[in-house]
């Protein structure tokens, strides 16, 4: 392997670390880094060092937040009747992307795993349970994605929540938009054949 | 668009400045340097931070270096009668890594590109001359890459180097290990053709 000089090579090695990038868009990222005008060091640099030290998670929903709530928990305009429950922020972001849900989240931090050793006591589920009692919320909608993990902790999750009074609904199973019916899997068509809808 | 908290927001503006990164994971390495416990954000940060103050070029040959001259220069293993000219750096690292050529390098730092307004005076030409001069220098391995650009410079070099008595040689053109000559371009073949060898 060729000797870079000591600081590119403890960069590269830094940047390997990140998702999604390997050996050589480490070495271009790096030299990136190293010459492009376009990009200030220092403001990357500031930016990665403070994020964990601002970023925490909201008191009420489990979102990401630099306050003690986050900006969905704070706005008043959100509808509490409706709770979305989420396994963690980063789907939360995916909802609110979309732009279609106007209610608020509860975020589970995580889905059950018992090989993981991930069992119930490790999901906000106690908090999930008194916001259901002391926000007037009439409707959990379940979003999780249609994995093992997210089926076995959608039935766990109707068997708490069924006795609780609210409306239960999960996400709609069925062909993505854009997708073709040629490719998808017996368990999407099939979804997709039970949930049919009229014309 | 969902409102990410400012924090992570200006993280993700800053990595998708870099190259190859686009904003979906822009998103997924912000949140990756947020939660895993396999990286330490105060090193990253750091190795960004310092790159551009400890790295220059290398007063002989043009290479990344955090010395005055860079650990090529300094082997003396390495043989100065063969001096092989590179672009960039970064080609000069790609080389290094096929551990097939234990010269020295020079790095032009650039090809000709009067499109760009990038002419002879923007290339290391004088310091290449003088090494050449002084340095016992033999032979001269012109490695560009063939693009256009690559071979108006290559014959740029030729003209200039073709009177200081040392043989000229280039890169040779055929298909790449592992290339399929249903896939080549003619350029290629018809390279591969001329450059046929004795089996």
């Amino acid at each position: 392997m060729p000797a870079y000089p000591r600081p590119l090579s403890q960069l590269i090695e830094q940047l390997e670390k990140l998702p999604g990038v390997g050996p050589k868009s480490a070495q271009r990222i790096a030299l990136f880094i190293l010459k492009s005008p376009r990009l200030d060091p220092e403001l990357l640099a500031g930016a990665i060092a403070q994020l964990r030290r601002s970023i925490r998670t909201c008191r009420r929903c489990g979102n990401y937040t630099d306050t003690e709530e986050c900006d969905i928990c704070r706005d008043a305009s959100r509808d509490a009747a409706q709770l979305c429950v989420v396994a963690d922020a980063r789907e939360l972001l995916a909802i609110e992307r979309s732009g279609s849900f106007l209610g608020r989240y509860h975020v589970l931090g995580g889905l059950l795993n018992p090989l993981d050793g991930i069992g119930p006591e490790e999901l906000a589920l106690p908090r999930l349970l008194q916001r259901i009692r002391d926000e007037g919320v009439r409707e959990v909608i379940v979003a999780l994605s249609p994995t093992v993990e997210g089926e076995t902790t959608l039935h766990y999750l109707v068997n708490i929540l069924r006795p609780q009074g609210v409306r239960l609904t999960g996400l709609a199973r069925g062909l993505p938009f854009g997708g073709d019916l040629d490719y998808a899997d017996q368990l999407t068509i099939s979804g997709a054949l039970q949930g049919r809808r009229e014309l």
